[in-house]
Formats: C-alpha cells, structure tokens, sequence
C-alpha cells in the first residue's frame, strides 16, 4: 500500500467495505485502509461522524472529496481507473451493472443485515428474533434467485464478458451466505453462484482483500 | 403519450416509479405507462413474475431490453437522453448522484417501506406494531439528516446547479414524508427540502407525474 496518498478508505472487517478493497485492488488505486471497528462501535465516534453523518462503512476519501455509499464508490473507483475496464462502456451493460449494485445494496444487503444488526429497527428481544428467523428464510429465497441469475448466465461475469466493479459486490454477498449468520451450504445450494466466487478467488485482488480480513477463500 | 413506442414503464400508484415517470417526462422519453396495482398484489400475477421475478415496481422495458432498480433505471434514462443533460458529466457530480440515487434507495426507502409494509420481514402483529413505531423514528431523523444536506446546499438542485435523475428520487421521499404514513409537517420542519420540493413542483414534467396520481403539488 502505498505511503503518500490523498486516497484513503474507511472500512471496518466483515463489513461490505470488502467490495470497495476487492475494486481498488482491480484498479491499482493506492489507498490508505483505515480502520472503523464497528464491532467496538468506532462508527459512531464523534471524528468519524464529523466525517460521514451516517455512521457507516464504508467511505472513500479523495483529497477533499468524501463519498460513501457502496454502490456510488464502487463506480467511482471505476471511473478513476478507465484503463481497468471496471464499467461497461455500452449502455445495456451500463444498466446492468447499476442494476446489480442496487440490489445488492438495496435488497441483498438490507435482507442480510436484518439477521445480522436487527436492532436497526427493532428493540424487544421478541420483535429481533422474529426478524431474524423471517430475514433468513428471506435470504434464502433471494439467495437462490442470484443462482438461478448465475445458472443462467452466459458468461464469467455478472455483467458480461468483462469484470466489472459489480462481481466483487456480489462475491461479498456470496461470502455472507457462507458466514455464521446465513450458515448455507453455498457450493451445494448455489453452484452457479459458487462458481463465480471461485473465479472471484483466483484473482490477486480478491485474496489480497481477503487476506486482510483473514477471511477463508471460497 | 406516444402511441408507438418500445419502451414501456411498468408502475404502481404511490410507488417509488414515480421518479421514473417524472425523469422520463424530464427527458422527453416517449413511453406507454403499464399499471401494475401492488395494492391489489398484482406485481404476484404470473405474467408480470415472468417479467420481473423480484415482483417490484418500476420495471422499464426497452424493446427486448429489461430492466429493474429505481437508480438502474434513472441513470438509464438519463443517458438515453443524454441532450437532457440529466446525469452530471464531471466525475465528483456523477459521484455524488449516484450516492444520492444509492442513499435513497437503501436508507430512506427501506426505513419508509418498513412503515408501510412491515409484512416483508415480519409475520406478528406485535414486532409489525414495533417495526413501523421504530421506523416512523428512524425515518424523521433521516428526514432530518436530508433537511441538513439541503440546508448547505448552495444550488437549487441536489447534486449541483444543474437538475439531475437525483432529484425527482429525493423528491419522491419528500412527498412520502407528507404521506399518511408518516405525515410530516414537511414545510414547518423541512423547510429548505421543501422548497426544492417546491421547485420541484414547478417543472412540467413533475405537474404530469403527479397528475397522473393525484397528488397535491407540493
């Protein structure tokens, strides 16, 4: 990682900052990772909130420029590295790439983080471990909706032919499933899936990503 | 609205689609509007499952093309009309759009589905009662968090001084505070939202969509 860098990256481990590594990596951008434990509840830390209101991972900073959300950093760090080829240039991929990052931040991410953060929204511990038990069997059904996307693709990528900064958002969602939260059988369930974040695996990106957070590859 | 037309916006009263209609009023996208009543659950028919297995609205068809997810689908008709000039050419502008298009599509939304329809992650009539108490208090401090934003804007839009696919989503979100579901007193305590609203609700374009509805101009 570079030392001198106006580039620096928020994340906190097991967190879906894991994408914004895995593209950063893809398009050789020099960052600084700076850590935000969530799990100590650094997020809510007066300096980090100065930073980013929301009190969530990930944010990237660009000198003075502050962006979060994951899908807007995702694009960003394509945008920045064009030679890397991270967004679609023809518009039909160009939707479908937008299109994957919404749903992985609006319906996947959302479903998955019910299980694991039900006090978002809830405060009994009744209410919680409802929205667990219902969240889970969401997944589950959204889950195999992603295979039957796989099963049906043409193609390495989720977009297409080419990589695209949607593979790693998606790769992290196939990474929740495995973990103590979901608990699937992801090779035996989603093969499709799995065969994508095992492609996902071979690359230098992904377990330089996966490396930091000690995380097993797929 | 044009007789003849390959592209097709599929939509639902009181429904997030409203921001397509109007960014595709903005762009001057000739388009046939197909009603898909979620109130009477006719997103679960099958002829609409086989078109979007997620069972949500909007779905906006393009020819053979089609695609789902509000952002997804602004971004593209943005680009469709790129005379318009609805999505921001300088890579900070895109960037901050796009974390527009992004915050509303996985916060702001999701805290207000949670009010309207707590079914989706609940089955008991106790934690539905507790998700939509909680949320309604979730969703007046995001309200807030926006009514800052908007306050410290220096621009009559929301990305910069040009109106782009990010306003008529945040002002989708605006109408939802006035909504019975949450009824806010959107001009005494979100006064700079709402005079973009306001704005808002002085373009062609937004008179139509609402029209279309019959919703109160804001």
């Amino acid at each position: 990682m570079a030392r001198e860098t106006n580039r620096k990256l928020y994340w906190s481990p097991g967190t879906v900052a894991l994408a914004s590594h895995i593209a950063l990596g893809e398009a050789e951008v020099a960052y600084e990772a700076i850590i935000v434990d969530t799990s100590q509840g650094q997020q809510h830390r007066p300096d980090f909130v100065a930073l980013n209101r929301k009190a969530r991972v990930p944010v990237f900073v660009d000198g003075h420029f502050v962006l979060t959300e994951t899908p807007a950093i995702l694009r960003y760090i394509a945008l920045c590295s064009p030679e890397a080829g991270l967004w679609p240039s023809d518009l039909e991929s160009d939707a479908r790439c937008s299109e994957w990052l919404s749903w992985c931040a609006s319906t996947l991410h959302v479903a998955y983080a019910n299980v694991g953060r039900p006090g978002r929204y809830l405060e009994s511990d009744e209410a919680k471990a409802e929205l667990i038990r219902v969240s889970r069997s969401t997944c589950r059904s959204l889950w195999q909706q992603v295979e039957d996307r796989f099963a049906a693709l043409q193609t390495d990528w989720v977009v297409g032919e080419r990589y695209t900064v949607a593979d790693p958002y998606i790769f992290t969602c196939w990474l929740w499933g495995r973990s103590r939260l979901l608990e699937f059988d992801m090779a035996r369930d989603f093969p499709h899936w799995t065969a994508h974040a095992r492609r996902m695996g071979s690359r230098p990106a992904t377990l330089a990503a996966l490396e930091r957070e000690s995380i097993a590859s797929p």
